[in-house]
C-alpha cells in the first residue's frame, strides 16, 4: 500500500469537470422523479422547490464519497462492487443507489428550505434570487410542498423493482431519517429557533449547526459510503470529514452574511444578525471565524488522508470549495 | 382447509380486550420512542401531538394485519414467522417490527394533523379537545414538530441494530413513503386544498379521500402484512379490504361532520360545510351516504373472506368499529 495518499498529489484532478457531470446527473434525475405522480398544484410547488437551482452541495458529497468508497485503498485494485460479487448488474443497481441517494438528500435539504422560509419561520421572500415557495404558490401548499419532499426522499430511496440490496436501501433510509429529525435537522432548527436574542457560548453553537446544516452534509458523506464497500475504519474517517466540512460550511455561512450582498448570495444577506441571531462572526469576530472555517478545512483534509481510500480527490476539492465559495 | 372463514363466525371474538391489549402496547411505545432525543421545545412538542389521544385506528390496522397473516390459512398449522425460520428470536423481532410499524403510521397520522391545524391550512384551535399544537407551542414550533414526527417515522422503521430483516424494513419504508407522499395523503390533501368550492363528482370525492385518508389506512393495513408471510394473494384481499375500510372511514367521518356535536368529535364540528367543502353527504345526502358506508363494510368483509386467512376477526371487528363510530 502506497504511504502517500492520492489527495495529497491531487494536482490532475479537476473538480470543475467532475462536478459538471454528476451535476448533469441529478439534474436530470430530479427532473424525472421529482412531482411527476403529484396532483398538478402539488408537484408544481415541488418542482419548484428543487428544480433549476442551489449549489447541489449535499448531492455531490454523496457521489464523492460513494466513488472513493469504490475506489478501494491505495495501491490495491478498487474492490468494484459489481465485480466483488460478480454481478456487473448489482454494480450498475449500487451506482442508481448512490444517484438516489444524492437526490433523496437534496430533497430533504430543498423541503427544509421552502419551511424555514415561510412567514412564521424566516419570513423569506427570496431564495436562489427567486420568489419563495410560499410567495409563489401560497402557504398552504409550501407547507405541503415540503411535507411531499421529504416522503419523497424515503420513497426514492426504496424503489418498487431493483437490485439494489434490502440492506442498502434500509441503511439509507437509517441515516437520511436520521440526518433530518429531531437529532439532526429538525433539532437544529428547533435550538436555532430559540436562541435568538440568547448569548450561546461557541460550544452552544457548534452543537446547534453540528444539528441543524452539519447532520445533513455528514449524513451525505455517509449515505455514499453506505452504497459501496467500505471498512469501517474508512466508514469513520468520512464521518469526521463530514463533521468537519459540515461545520466549516456552516462557519463560512456566517461569513457570508456578514461580507457578501444579496445579489451574490441568491438570498437576503445580512438576515442573522438583522434576526439578532448568534453567528461565529457575531461570537469569534470576521478574522477568527476566517481562521476557524481553514482550520476545519485542514480537520477535512487529514481525515481523508487517514480514510485509507484511494481516490478522494472529489471530497478534498468539495471541502475546499466549500470555504473558498462566495455564495 | 375449511371453506368458512372464522370471520363468518367471530362470535368468540372480543374487540374491546384485544384493542386495550395492543392500545396499551402501542401508547407505551409511543411514550418510551417519540421525541426522546429532541431538544427540549421540540421534542415537548413532538409528544404533545402524539401522546394521550386519537383512537389509534391506524396502529390497530397494522397490528391486526400482522396477527392475520400470521394466522395462516383455515384448517393449516400457522406459518408462525419465527417457527418457519427455526428462529424464536426472528419471531420477536417481526413482532417488534409490526409494533414500530403501528407507531410509524401514528406519527404520520399525528403530523398530519399538526399541519392540517395549522393557520395557513385549517387554522382549527381545538384538537381531540385539546388546543391545537400551533396554539400550544406556536406555529414555528408546529410546523417543525410536524416535519421531524414525520422524519422519525423512518427512524423507527430502521433501528440501529435489530434482528428485523433489512427487506422487512425496506418494504416498511416503501409501503410508508408512497401512503404519506404525493401520491397518498399528502397529494390528497393538495386536492382537498384545491377543490374548496369546487362543485367534485362522486368519482373526484373518492379519488381525494383515497389519497388524503385512503392511502395511510391501506398502507397500514399493508405494513401490518409486510411484518408477516402472506402469500400474494392474501395480500391483494388484505390491501382490497384496506382500501374499502379507509374510504368507509371518510364517509363516516362526512357524516359525523354533519350529524354530531364538537364536545362528541373533540374537534371542531360543521367545519367541511361552513367551509363549503364537498363532502359525501353534501354530494350524496345524508341517508345515501350512510348506505354507502355500510356497503363498503360489506366490500371489507368480502375481502377478508376471500383472503384465504385463518383468522380475520380483529381486522372484521375494526371496520365494522369504522363505520358504527361515533367520533
Amino acid at each position: 500500500m502506497s504511504a502517500v495518499p492520492l489527495t495529497a498529489a491531487a494536482g490532475s484532478f479537476e473538480i470543475s469537470p467532475w462536478s459538471q457531470h454528476h451535476l448533469a446527473r441529478v439534474e436530470q434525475a430530479l427532473s424525472q422523479w421529482v412531482g411527476v405522480d403529484a396532483p398538478a398544484g402539488l408537484g408544481d410547488a415541488m418542482r419548484y422547490a428543487v428544480l433549476d437551482g442551489g449549489k447541489r452541495l449535499r448531492p455531490l458529497l454523496v457521489l464523492a464519497a460513494y466513488e472513493a468508497v469504490c475506489s478501494g485503498a491505495p495501491g490495491e485494485a478498487a474492490p468494484a462492487v459489481g465485480a466483488a460479487m460478480g454481478d456487473a448488474a448489482l454494480r450498475a443497481a449500487m451506482d442508481d443507489a448512490a444517484l438516489r441517494a444524492a437526490c433523496a438528500v437534496e430533497l430533504i435539504h430543498a423541503y427544509s428550505l421552502v419551511h424555514d422560509d415561510m412567514p412564521c419561520m424566516d419570513n423569506d421572500i427570496l431564495r436562489r434570487g427567486k420568489p419563495t415557495v410560499h410567495v409563489r404558490f401560497g402557504e398552504a401548499q409550501a407547507l405541503l410542498a415540503g411535507d411531499a419532499l421529504q416522503a419523497f426522499a424515503f420513497e426514492l430511496l426504496t424503489p418498487d423493482a431493483t437490485l439494489i440490496p434490502a440492506a442498502t436501501q434500509a441503511a439509507l433510509c437509517r441515516l437520511l431519517a436520521r440526518a433530518a429529525g429531531s437529532a439532526g435537522m429538525a433539532g437544529g432548527q428547533a435550538i436555532d429557533l430559540a436562541s435568538v436574542g440568547v448569548a450561546l457560548n461557541e460550544e452552544q453553537l457548534r452543537q446547534m449547526h453540528r444539528l441543524k446544516t452539519g447532520a445533513l452534509l455528514q449524513g451525505s458523506v455517509l449515505m455514499g459510503a453506505a452504497c459501496g464497500p467500505a471498512p469501517a475504519a474508512a466508514r469513520d474517517a468520512l464521518s469526521d470529514y463530514g463533521a468537519a466540512m459540515g461545520l466549516a460550511f456552516q462557519v463560512v455561512d456566517d461569513i457570508l452574511d456578514v461580507v457578501a450582498d444579496s445579489a451574490t448570495l441568491g438570498k437576503t444577506a445580512g438576515k442573522d444578525a438583522a434576526a439578532d441571531k448568534p453567528t461565529y462572526v457575531s461570537l469569534l469576530g470576521l478574522a477568527r471565524a476566517q481562521a476557524h472555517a481553514q482550520e476545519l478545512l485542514g480537520q477535512a483534509q487529514s481525515a481523508l488522508a487517514r480514510s485509507g481510500l484511494a481516490d478522494t480527490r472529489a471530497l478534498a476539492a468539495l471541502a475546499e470549495m466549500v470555504v473558498s465559495r462566495s455564495h
